[in-house]
Formats: structure tokens, sequence, C-alpha cells
């Protein structure tokens, strides 16, 4: 590995300058991936076919000093697998043409098999870390269970998540039965990525905030538990570090921490040294600017990545991230100062 | 006053049950309220006349056995009032005809007159208080500067605030005048309204929670302190209680209990048990049952309004209530199992 800044960080190895990715990194505000988004088609075809992958993949190393690059995908391949028919437009958001409406729905649901029916995934990975050729790692992810479970409920988006909370509050045993199947299938989607090739893990929450503490715990965390405990994860210099986010989490960091991942993503509500403070060093913190800051004058932008980067303070266990994924309106050029600046202040921190 | 458990749940005085109301509580789950709004023809033609507002004011009041009255309004009575043309279509939600675009506009922005301008406000909570007759206190309320704010910039709703947050971003101080002026509206507009009898105020910040903890304490939390501040609370048995609500601000519960404000309201993600650790008795607790919780089978209802009940303890200073506003698709007769049960297992602790 050419750059194992990423990789050190989340295992709060030294090192030499805080690294930095950005969520979304490869998307709609880069010229480029319109560009091969365009040759593809549609969205999905884009996300199926390894070559198209890849190549959005690597675009913004190409422009920008980032420290990992994350396989390009979408969180709904495994629902997708499972046979509900996804459809994404990129305005709109995604829809399941069958989603999950009855009991028998749910007991119908069975783990894809991994090979067959997301070998596009696994080909991805295999693709990109022979075209990375150790210039830097790469992550590969997956939805949480409950966040899955929600667009398999509602059918794609929703704003007050009414069908899921009702199925949770008036069948909660059902619910449960739901998100064991796809509990089991993110850990066995997870192992396969790491089979393949991927050097991290992310888990993504997106949905885990509309929860109240005591059903965070229950429908969403324990499943996240059970898929770090089922992760082969390895030891020592291969260890593969899981990261953790749920967006509006910042009430439970501590037990988020408590699961045995390596590191929590952080949204940008949270002052990232309150929550350093909060989780000591059980963890390494990912995060955590505003996307929206890029939209700020270069200075502006300097001036918040030095505040986050002191924030956090002294020693390792910081990866520089947005607090979501970055917007398709912002500047490329934005990007840039972002990046650099990250690298600049925090290399005149340690040395 | 016939009924003063929530005044003096507010100021933490002893109580013989857990008073309880519920936000949104005159709304669109009520066929009582479905048909005043249909002789009104529309939404701020009901907001607008005063006889109207009223008659929906009570409605709730007949039905349960509720601790409050809430004045009937919308938060953008305000802006309204400054002529940005406020519309509303309760599906879609509200628009400004002539959001806030410019400098120019900003400038021109001026603190309506709260006679002149909003007196049908003030109107609607004087009938209010006569027709209450001492029955239960009543609660007058505003919006927050910042999330005004985000409606007079965006023109409506939005999901990302793009618009409020580039100006935020690019240019702070005229964000900031912008906010100066809505606040200096919400300070007299709160007052006009204790003047004309309201016994309570609250603050709605339902947006404070997009913001960073930096910025939430220089855009959101800033001006709701010149607010508290401002206001004409009187002193000993008058004096009127202050709520502060920042919906998503489970992080910043200590600097919100340190505006000198009566009470925070909670949205549903935090433990209310954790809340009071956390404030201590700086400030009463309002919240905070997921309202989803209200579409659950009548035991489940029953066990969240015990459980809330447990986590917040024993002593006075917690006023029961949802986590936001009830949903248009509850049915009626679940709320009369939620208030029943908060008045019937906190009297049992009690006593």
């Amino acid at each position: 590995m050419k750059n194992s800044r990423f990789l050190n960080a989340l295992l709060r190895k030294p090192v030499d300058a805080t690294p930095v990715w950005m969520m979304r990194q490869a998307g709609r505000y880069l010229p480029e991936y319109r560009a091969t988004r365009e040759k593809a088609g549609d969205f999905l075809t884009l996300c199926k076919t390894p070559e198209l992958a890849c190549e959005v993949t690597l675009q913004p190393l190409d422009r920008y000093a980032l420290d990992a690059a994350i396989l390009f995908s979408d969180i709904l391949t495994i629902p997708d697998a499972m046979g509900l028919g996804l459809s994404v437009n990129e305005g709109i958001g995604p829809r399941f043409e069958r989603p999950v409406k009855t009991e028998q729905d749910i007991k119908n649901l069975a783990v894809p098999d991994m090979e067959d029916e997301l070998g596009y995934v696994m080909n991805a990975v295999r693709l990109i870390r022979s075209e990375l050729n150790g210039r830097v790692p790469l992550i590969g992810f997956s939805g949480s269970p409950w966040t899955l479970a929600t667009y398999m409920i509602e059918g794609g988006s929703s704003k007050d998540f009414r069908e899921t909370k009702t199925l949770m509050y008036q069948q909660p045993d059902l619910l449960h039965q739901l998100l064991e199947t796809v509990a089991h299938s993110v850990t066995d989607y997870l192992n396969a990525q790491i089979a393949a090739g991927v050097q991290a893990v992310m888990i993504f929450d997106t949905w885990g905030g509309v929860l109240t503490t005591r059903d965070y715990a229950s429908f969403s965390l324990r499943y996240m538990q059970q898929i770090v405990d089922g992760l082969n994860k390895g030891n020592g210099d291969d260890r593969i570090p899981v990261i953790l986010f749920t967006k509006g989490g910042g009430l439970w960091l501590e037990q988020m921490a408590d699961t045995g991942c390596d590191a929590l993503g952080l949204d940008w509500s949270i002052e990232i040294g309150e929550a350093r403070k909060r989780v000591g060093d059980k963890v390494a913190l990912q995060g955590n600017m505003d996307p929206a800051m890029l939209r700020a004058p270069n200075e502006r932008i300097r001036e918040e990545v030095k505040h986050i980067l002191n924030s956090y303070g002294e020693g390792s266990g910081h990866i520089f991230n947005l607090g979501h994924g970055i917007t398709p309106d912002i500047d490329p050029a934005k990007v840039e100062v972002y990046v650099d600046a990250v690298h600049e202040f925090s290399r005149r921190g340690c040395c």
C-alpha cells in the first residue's frame, strides 16, 4: 500500500497527516462522472457494470489527493437482489416495484446468493483493487438493516416512515424477522466484499436517527452488532476496520462504540471534540464537515477544516470526511480546497 | 384557574398528576376540525378568523382531559405580516410568493405592527381566554428566528436548506441582519400575545437541528436567547413560563437550559431521564412520545407512557407531550388512551 494513512488512522496508529475522503466522492458534482453516467444510460446500469463502476470509483482520485477510494454502488443492492425490483431516478430517488407489504412477503424474503445475485459488486471490487494497484485502500459498504428495511417497507424514500413505524409498533416480531434476514444478508455481503478485496467496511445507517433511544437499540443497533460480530475481520496488520455511521445518532455514540467497531462516522451536528471526549480511546472518529460548507468562500472552508482538526485535537484516530454525502451542485474546485486544507493543517499540526 | 397542573409543572411546583397536551392537538386527525376547516374554506382563513381559530382551539379540550390549550395559528404569521405573501396547502406545505432573495429584500424587512398586521392573532387569544373561562391555561407560540428564516429564504419547506445555508456560509452578516429583524418581531409578537392573555409561550425551532453545534449557537440559539431576555415574563405567581423546543437539538440541552427559559421541549430521540440528568433542576421538561406510537395497540401506548413517566422519575417538572405534532392519520380514540394513561399512571405514582 503506497498510502496507508486511512487504515492507520482507523486503527489509531500514527499518521503523517489526517487522512481525508468524502461520502459520494464519485458523484454528480464531477463532470467526468456525469459523462460516464450518460454512457451507462441509467444509474443502476452504472452500478451493475464493473468496468463503469470502477471508472467512476477512480475518477475523484485522479483529481484530488484523497486517502481512500470507496466502491461505487448503491445501498439498495441487497433488497434488489431479494427480488423487490429496484429502479433509481437520480432526481426523485429509489423506488421498489414490489415493496414488502404482508407477513407472507416477509416470510418469503431469503438471503441472496452473493456470487450469483450480487457478483457484479464483487467483480467491481476485484477490478477496482487491481486498477488501484495499492494507491489507496478501498472501502466496501452496505446500508444498515434498519435503513434497508425502511426502503423495503415504504417502497422508497420517506418523510415520516409511516409504514415501517406502524409495523414496528403493531407487529414488532414481524419487523424483527425481516431485520434478521437483512442482517444475515448484510453480513454475507460485506464478507463477500472483504473476500473480493475491500480493505475496510462502512455501514450506513442513514435513518437510525428517526428512532427513539429504546427503538434504536433494538431495531437498528442490535442488527449492526450482529454484523460486526459476524464479519471476517482478520487480525493484526490485515485487520479489516469497520466504521458505523448513524445519521442523527449523536446521542448514541457510546452504545455504538461498544459494538466493537473500529470507528464511528459522525454527521455535522456534533462537535468532533465532544464526541471524542465521550468515546475516549475506544474508536476512531470519521467526519464531520457540513457538506454545505463547500459552497463557502475558500478561506471559510479552510477555517472550518482547521476548526474541526483542532476540535479533534492531538493524536491519531481522525479520518476527515463530510458529515453526509457531497451534493451535486458543488463546484469541483472547492473539493480541492477542502482536501488540501486537511493535509496542510494536519501536517503542520503534527510536525 | 380550575386546572393549574400545566403551569405548576412548568415552574416545578407540586402537581397531583403529570399534565399532558399534544402539539397540533387542534388538527386534521379530528373530524370536527376538518368540518370547521371546510367551513373556513382554506387554512389561512381559519387562522385569520378569531371565531374559527377559537372554535378549533377548544375542540380537543371537549374530547380529552388535556391540561392546556394552545392557540390555533401558524408559525409563518410573522413573515406573512412582513409582506412575503403566504399560502398554505395542507397537503404540500406553506409557500411564500415573495421569498427573501437579495440583500435589498433583507434590508426592506421591517418589524410588523402587532395590532395592525397581526391583530387577528391577538383577537383570537382574547376570545379563547374568554371562552376557556379558566378551564386550562392557554399557550401562545412563535417559530424561532432561524426556523422562520429558513422558510423566508427557501420560499417554503426544504430538504437541505440550500439557499439558507449558502447565505449563512457566504454572507453571514446578511443572515444575521435578517435574524435580528425576525427576533425583534418574535419578541414583540410574543409580548403582544402575553398582553392579550396567553399564560405560557413556546418557541418552535423546528429546523435548528440541521445546524452544526457552532452554527446552532450563533444562528439559532443566540436569537432565542434575545427573545427570552426580551419577554415580559412577569414575576412570582403571574410569571409567564417560556418553553424552548429545538427538534433534533438533543445534543444542546445544556446550552438551551442556560438561556433562562423555564422548560425544554424534547423530541422523541432522547430518553427523558437522560435529558433530566443533563439539565438537572434548571428547567422543566416537556415530551416526548413518538407520535407514531399512537398507531400502536392500546396496551403498547400505555406501556410507552409508563416508560416515559418512569424514565423522568419522581418529582414535578414534567409536562407530557408528543415529541412532534400528531399526524392526520391518527384514530382520535387513541388520543384518549394516551391522555388518560398519563394521568392514571402519574397519579398512581405520586400517591
